[in-house]
């Protein structure tokens, strides 16, 4: 798989492709990550990227051409693009694996006020990273190849995905390692019980109540297997009793 | 305000303290960054900062003793500490705001497979940046700093703040800059009118209908103005009628 990510700023992905899983992702050429300077492709005699909003109002909007011309000599075959904008559909994990699937992910990241809208006439989607405002599209570009690049075979061992929050729709059971009392508090008796069984109960409950008290969302419209609902109806008898 | 960021992998911040906005930012001195290598407290004589998960399972689980030993290196009288996991509150823009009034902000970043469930108790909130896995919270670290140091006085203009996405509740109008016409796309001619009370009228427009289609959710609970009561009433016959 390749990453080209769009930005003003390709020296800010520096230490993210040298550091810990991706730096050997990339070792390994498991995937490749390209950072094109859009301001590379202006026509502009001063190198210019943005122009002031028509109509208008504070700060500078990007304008379509560099990064129009920008996206025309990077896009292949099997291209799919990626503007990262406030006003996309959040991230989430099945867009992770859609992502992970592709041959060639562009990743355009804006800066300054905000882009030209007919930008929007050549990207085949928008993503958000949240609800929040970054100084740019770098961090969430940075954030989205990393949520990719794990996902990629071989990158970590395929086993531990199957725990993570998210992936089997319920936040993680609590996790415990050694010492068995640290600071006056113990690991739990059953952890230690070495019965397999007692302790596979005791996660799946655990992670069924961390998901109803933190994020009752994620349960909803869930098809619950029989042992779910048994521990679930015990969980919500068990607040109303507290 | 002080940033402190406890992770394993210090060097993963480095790009991003000297680009841009942020890099302005620490020259002027209106934030300081302190990336903390939590495996320097680490007790064990092979540096080791986690072990296997009691009871059984994959991967490795970070050890209490290495973070709260830092934490109690690092922690002042004002210092507010922060876990980055799956499993706490999502960051959004109120939560920048609320960390931006903050005089020391702790961030610690976890890895590998989890962490002891005993660390949660040395923390005063957990956070979350999305409902997506990430390879550690260095890349949540990272964009939640951004967010913050952007809301910080005198790191951008003031006044442009204001027509960000979701600080006035509503998805930000449409934007133009020259040319005027670009590969067959013309700005709209409103924006070229000088009439600044029309193109005040269309970007209210523009701006409450993206957020009705896009992100309905944004308008439940709002306190409308009479102008925009009827550009909302508007909106929703037009759609009807399409």
């Amino acid at each position: 798989m390749k990453i080209t990510i769009l930005t003003l700023f390709p020296e800010f992905f520096d230490s993210f492709q040298t550091t810990s899983i991706i730096k050997r992702a990339l070792e390994q050429e498991l995937v490749e990550i390209e950072c094109v300077n859009f301001r590379d492709y202006t026509l502009d005699k001063h190198r210019k990227v943005d122009d002031t909003p028509c109509g208008g109002g504070q700060g500078m909007v990007l304008s379509p051409q560099p990064i129009v011309d920008a996206l025309r000599a990077i896009k292949g075959d099997h291209s799919h693009v990626v503007l990262l904008s406030p006003q996309g559909q959040t991230f989430q994990q099945p867009i992770a694996h859609r992502f992970a699937s592709l041959e060639h992910l562009v990743l355009i990241c804006g800066h300054y006020e905000g882009f030209d809208e007919r930008i929007r006439d050549y990207v085949d989607e928008e993503i958000s990273l949240g609800d929040f405002v970054l100084t740019g599209g770098e961090g969430a570009a940075l954030v989205i190849a990393d949520a990719v690049i794990r996902l990629l075979d071989d990158v970590i061992r395929q086993d531990s995905h199957e725990d993570d929050s998210f992936e089997n729709g319920l936040l993680e059971y609590p996790q415990y390692t050694r010492p068995i009392e640290f600071d006056g508090k113990r690991v739990p008796e059953v952890l230690l019980s070495g019965h397999h069984e007692n302790i596979r109960k005791w996660r799946l409950y655990q992670s069924l109540k961390r998901t109803y008290l933190k994020r009752p969302d994620l349960l909803e419209g869930r098809v619950c297997s029989d042992e779910e609902e048994t521990f679930l109806r015990k969980i919500k008898t068990d607040e109303i009793d507290e």
